[in-house]
């Protein structure tokens, strides 16, 4: 085995748009392990919107990734070596190990190393099973309160996060509503997850097909994309609908806050609630979310896909797809 | 006694800006009552913001107000004549009976007219005991959730909304800064309301002061306003705060929706409920806040003031005072 690790660190941070030159490939040497830890090869890395926050020197809630340091994500893999009495040599656990070949850890809190049970992929975790889908789950449910008959729309909706919170709404018996750039994403929305109807933002005035296909309003949106399209949805909100946001992947890169929101008032004069939320205030209950996940996965009632780039090498190129919304499916990098 | 009705009609829509011209000053004969009908003599006529989102031809919680048509407004009054076995001459009631001196009503609904109990004075239920009151109760209580102990910021807060709702939160023990333009009201929120801050926005820099005041987040807000200075209580929102939206006093003159908020992006990083609502939904609750209401403002626990203008003529002149924040407290008008 080599004992060289190849990692990307943070280079610089971001003046708005995130590029390559932020980051920076170097190698080091893997230590030895001291007791308590363990060392995991990654095989997967798994690419999500939020990480574009955590580079920010800004507050969060998680602490900014410094300058020099690994770059956070989440991966999967398999422990090489163990010092700790809970991991042996040879299971396979997922966590946020970064963006590197190997990496050493104390297992605890944030650093923490879940494994993967036996008879599911390795990029279960990272994809159908992993943090975008209980985001869905408890950002939909918990927030959003869906009612079977609703009509709910959401956006960002061949994503990770939203592709399953469309398909866990159609679940609950609601007349469910995706948005989504190009015509290559809204044919699987239509076909594979089996939405009610789809509108390809990039071809369609959003506005115009949100009105005429929710003619008596939106009850609730599970929002991802902020700007012009939480805006379009703010419009035709219906009276007592709630707003679940999820994220605002179109306002991430932005430099200084722009507003950007016209109807605002809406929420007053149609007793709206907006609410966002973080996933890591449910991961206590990160289970329930889990065994329903499961269920319905295994019984064909949510379709997923990942898209699985290749090689070290390619990682913050990789991670820039997300923003030219080039990613079909989660977005995982294979690394052996 | 005469059997002219002065009225004041609504002559145009605004474009924007709410203008004396809107209104035109009309004479009627007052009818013959028919059976079920009430002769109501108006005494006081009340002004609130909301009145400025009635007289846009835009669907609202309440129907537009038609060019032709008297303008709608609270006001309260002596019935006169009455062919209704539920009232009598001498009944003194309140209700939506219009900018005019005599009102025909047949009750019921929307046309109800609340009798006013004895020992209260007329102008109560038009002021503490009346709609703005109850939409604080409601609006801070169920929407807020304020805790003991929890940073609680009112804007509008000397307004006849605002000013209950700030103390409303005094008394259920939570820290309350108000925020209000110039030192006349704020040294009444600080002297009379004792509250625990006072922001003059017209003469400090609000989203400085909130910072300095709410060095650890604002964990609820009452907001009546709008703009600048929602975003200053977006950008000093504490985590898991909750936003009740009562109004947006600076937007309602607005000929375009102009988008004004950059920092909605906190709803989601601090995990923030933003909730509009309409008093119209907690009418059916109305007897619980006035119970309580009544109970504190006997007890000296609540200030509150009424500013009087008077006269039939001054009628258009007195709503204006509201967008020029002019009122120091309830806004009435006396007519008799």
């Amino acid at each position: 085995m080599t004992s060289i690790n190849r990692q990307w660190l943070l280079a610089k941070r971001p003046l708005g748009h995130v590029t390559e030159e932020c980051f920076e490939l170097a190698e080091s040497e893997i230590p030895e392990l001291q007791d308590g830890q363990i060392l995991i090869q990654n095989h997967y890395l798994a690419f999500e919107p939020a990480m574009r926050g955590w580079i920010d020197d800004a507050p969060n809630y998680l602490p900014p990734v410094q300058i020099g340091e690994v770059m956070r994500a989440s991966a999967a893999g398999e422990i090489i070596q163990s010092r700790h009495p809970d991991y042996e040599v040879g299971d396979r656990v997922s966590g946020l190990f970064g963006w590197q070949e190997y990496t050493v850890l104390t297992p605890g809190g944030l650093q923490s190393a879940t494994k993967v049970p036996e008879g599911l992929e390795l990029t279960a975790p990272l994809s159908i099973l992993g943090m975008t889908s209980v985001t869905a789950y408890f950002g939909l449910l918990d927030v959003g309160e869906p009612k079977a008959g609703e009509t709910v729309v959401v956006t960002g909706a061949a994503g990770a996060t939203g592709s399953v919170a469309a398909q866990i709404a159609r679940i609950k018996g609601c007349r469910v509503i995706g948005v989504a750039g190009g015509p290559e994403k809204c044919t699987w929305l239509r076909e594979e997850a089996k939405l009610d109807a789809v509108i390809d933002y990039k071809n369609e005035n959003l506005m115009d097909r949100l009105g005429e296909l929710c003619p008596d309003g939106i009850d609730v949106a599970f929002e991802n994309v902020g700007g012009e399209q939480l805006d379009a949805i703010l419009f035709h909100i219906a009276n007592h609908a709630r707003i679940s946001l999820c994220g605002a992947i179109s306002a991430y890169n932005d430099l200084e806050p722009e507003p950007k929101l016209r109807y605002v008032g809406h929420l007053i004069k149609r007793r709206v609630r907006m609410q966002g939320f973080i996933i890591l205030d449910y991961l206590g209950r990160a289970q329930e979310a889990l065994s329903d996940l499961a269920d319905w996965a295994s019984a064909g009632e949510i379709a997923y896909r990942v898209d699985v780039q290749e090689g070290i090498a390619n990682v913050p190129k990789t991670f820039l797809r997300l923003f030219a919304g080039k990613n079909q499916g989660k977005q995982l990098l294979k690394l052996v």
